[in-house]
């Protein structure tokens, strides 16, 4: 009987002492199980995928047609109505089902055919060109283009410090995107705020125009564009970027005491919105078609160079990863959409846009956009801490591709933030993006930058997480 | 009494479960713990080593000393002995401690004047270029080149299936290397024989000539070298590589039944053995100076393009490495020693007679070498698996660079194996490597394809774990 009641007393001691060891490593213990059951369910998928995609080679193929038959493709342009057009037939060709167009709305902004700047040391006569481009979205100068000393400021503060003293002036922002951060999508978020708002904070001041330190880590000739905003209540001034090494240049010679003045000529306008389109096609889920795994990216460029990693490499990383699914015959249970997105660089209707619709019945489950470049992938930015620590049990099935980093973070891309905003779980590709932003909206980003089989990777990755998602359910 | 005796019972009965629990899930629980220690007492390392290496980038100024002040530094050249004196030099200059050089004698092999070949469809004139060049080692052709029928093989299958019938023709190895796989570097090995062994196993069978598809995923005009074999017992004939789109093409013509001759002039030759060195230097020490981890890359190169990612960027790697931790004034417990190789690519007799050193009182407790790439660090290769287990406790050190995966395999590199053949347990730096191959050993290897972002992070990858290594032991 003692020894009854010992051994009762003593399963009982084990019973809550195993409980309190599940509460304490419990979370560890299920993420764990869930890891291996996940890498057994998927355990060949990862090579599967990327042999197909690296033997096929098609993206790359895809990305010429894009970035050579077409070109830069800005919202609104001619170049970007033939994308959509070559967007649906592509997914048709593909056999993508319901296959089909959203009208979206967009500005309609052209750089014209004349943009120019040069410099003049006060008192000397010898002027020297600078390598400069439009921001998107700004005003021309007048016709002979427009003449200002400059001044140069790196911080808001030091804008406010100069004051009304830059009135009938160019302000010339100069903060460098800082080389020191691993991340060079942060480098570029500290240094940005200067394009997006420098004509609206200038003008306020009364200085006649802007010019603002390209956004790159590289020291070049290349000048880059991208988006800027007026205010509409305030008067609208013109803004160019200008490239690295001009920039360092014009603030040496400040540095030494010398009075810079800057000639500058742009002719570029806006004209009415047009209609444009974001193209959609799917594989429709086998078990629950009404809940959606969106993978995207956007199909509007820059007008500079042919869009090639900004964002043609998203596109085509979208396109690829269905054609692969289904190349490997998998049937998804869950839909699978892609969506290409227009107007992501100056307005983001698509994304607005597609948020928007109603989809009526349909759930839309997560949303992945690529639009970091076509180079080799190395995971995901989840907007969801809880889906972040789901989605970490998929990292074992990545590891083939050195793809198994997901990390907490941001929206996962501009096109899928407003689905994010509506609480559909985000995710981003991250990729080996060192060099991204020696080509972002500038005449470099051109298809020779993008290397098939790192193309062809990031594909895979997409792919992978897609279908897992769209098998597994978030 | 009863009560006190339940007591007893009951903690042996706590302390044998726990126990139990100890030894089916121990080694994960002390591994996670070590991993735990190692983050918290190095958590800023990586930050702090890649901001100041990216912040100072000067890894890409020493590479440019090296590309383009000195060259390709093929083993025996005057450029590898400038080369070595450059590495002395810098060294020096650096700060690093006990600087000299150890004496490696290498064979002092001349590509010549001359490399041409030309093919034409037997029957007709018409005569068209190829792009080749000799292989490493290889022999000349007489003087005005010689003639022969092709025969192409993509199998030592192939050849013995061919057999005598090759005799007085020119074998064409083309077995491609294979783009499915993820790693570029496997496939490189499934395809590296028929450059290394065909001309022994083609004169065999009485070959005059051997043509090999260059070692490239790319199809382009570019023709890639790389060392090749004789052997003292066979006849020795001319070994060349041709480009992939011209293999692609000569196979196309074979196919369609064509007799294929080419008419290949070689002006290569063998001279005396020369005398080149290792360069060596140190940051020794605090604690256990006789404690050494070896940081290496090969300062020869093919005598084709730069040398700048083979092996340039492996040299730059080291001596950064170094100088990152100098600068971050870390003073390491053990010994951390850079070493140049001499000769990896045609002998291997630097890494041979630093390994056949005596170096008396001292002992190597790990030898990391970089040798493929100058691209984005991902991890390391480890070729022990216990001493795995432990470097993987350092990943999440690594993890802000993205470099965290540590993984078996191999001998960390070609100069390092005859170290880990003593017992020196050797990593390997494995980088973003799809493009890799694009440039090995060919005119393309130059410092234009070698971005300064991903070569200061390789070098801050090597930095961290080699002090990491030196702190802690192995």
């Amino acid at each position: 009987m003692r020894r009854t009641v010992f051994v009762i007393q003593l399963s009982l001691c084990i019973v809550i002492f195993d409980c309190l060891c599940s509460i304490t490593v419990g979370l560890p213990q299920i993420l764990a199980q869930s890891k291996t059951a996940i890498l057994q369910k998927y355990d060949s998928l990862a090579v599967r995928m990327a042999s197909t995609a690296l033997g096929q080679n098609s993206a790359i193929d895809m990305l010429g047609e894009l970035c050579k038959g077409i070109g830069p493709r800005l919202a609104g342009s001619s170049q970007a109505a033939k994308a959509v057009q070559w967007a649906k037939e592509k997914m048709a060709e593909y056999g993508f089902q319901n296959v089909h167009t959203e009208p979206v709305t967009v500005l309609h902004w052209v750089r014209g055919p004349v943009e120019s700047a040069a410099f003049r040391i006060v008192g000397q006569k010898k002027t020297t060109d600078l390598h400069i481009c439009a921001l998107g979205g700004s005003i021309g100068t007048p016709k002979n283009g427009l003449t200002a000393d400059i001044v140069e400021v790196k911080s808001w503060e030091e804008l406010r410090v100069h004051g009304v003293s830059v009135k009938g002036k160019i302000v010339f922002f100069n903060r460098s995107m800082e080389r020191s951060l691993i991340n060079p999508g942060a480098a570029y978020g500290r240094a940005v705020d200067q394009r997006t708002y420098g004509a609206i904070e200038a003008a306020k001041l009364g200085a006649v125009a802007v010019l603002v330190r390209s956004m790159s880590t590289r020291i070049d000739d290349v000048p880059h564009t991208g988006q800027m905003k007026y205010d509409s209540s305030v008067t609208k001034i013109p803004a160019a970027a200008v490239s690295t090494k001009d920039a360092n240049d014009l603030s040496e010679l400040l540095k030494r005491g010398k009075r810079v003045a800057v000639t500058l000529r742009l002719t570029c306008q806006r004209f009415p919105d047009v209609e444009s389109a974001n193209v959609v096609g799917e594989i429709v889920g086998s078990e629950k078609p009404d809940d959606v795994v969106v993978v995207g990216g956007h199909l509007d460029s820059w007008d500079k160079g042919q869009g090639a990693h900004d964002d043609g490499a998203g596109c085509v990383h979208a396109l690829e990863a269905l054609r692969l699914i289904k190349e490997l015959g998998l049937k998804p249970k869950r839909t699978i959409r892609v969506v290409l997105f227009m107007n992501e660089e100056n307005g983001l209707n698509g994304g607005l846009t597609y948020a928007a619709e109603k989809h009526p019945g349909e759930r839309h489950i997560a949303a992945i956009e690529s639009d970091a470049g076509g180079f080799s992938p190395l995971g995901f930015s989840v907007s969801d801490s809880l889906a972040l620590l789901k989605l970490q049990t998929y990292a074992p099935v990545l590891l083939p591709l050195r793809a198994d980093h997901f990390v907490q973070g941001g929206e996962g891309g501009s096109d899928i933030g407003p689905l994010r905003r509506k609480g559909v779980v985000c995710l981003g590709l991250q990729v080996d993006g060192q060099k991204y932003f020696d080509y972002h909206h500038s005449d470099s980003d051109t298809i020779d930058k993008v290397n098939e089989r790192e193309l062809e990777l990031g594909a895979s990755a997409v792919a992978i997480v897609a279908f897992i998602i769209a098998e597994e359910g978030l």
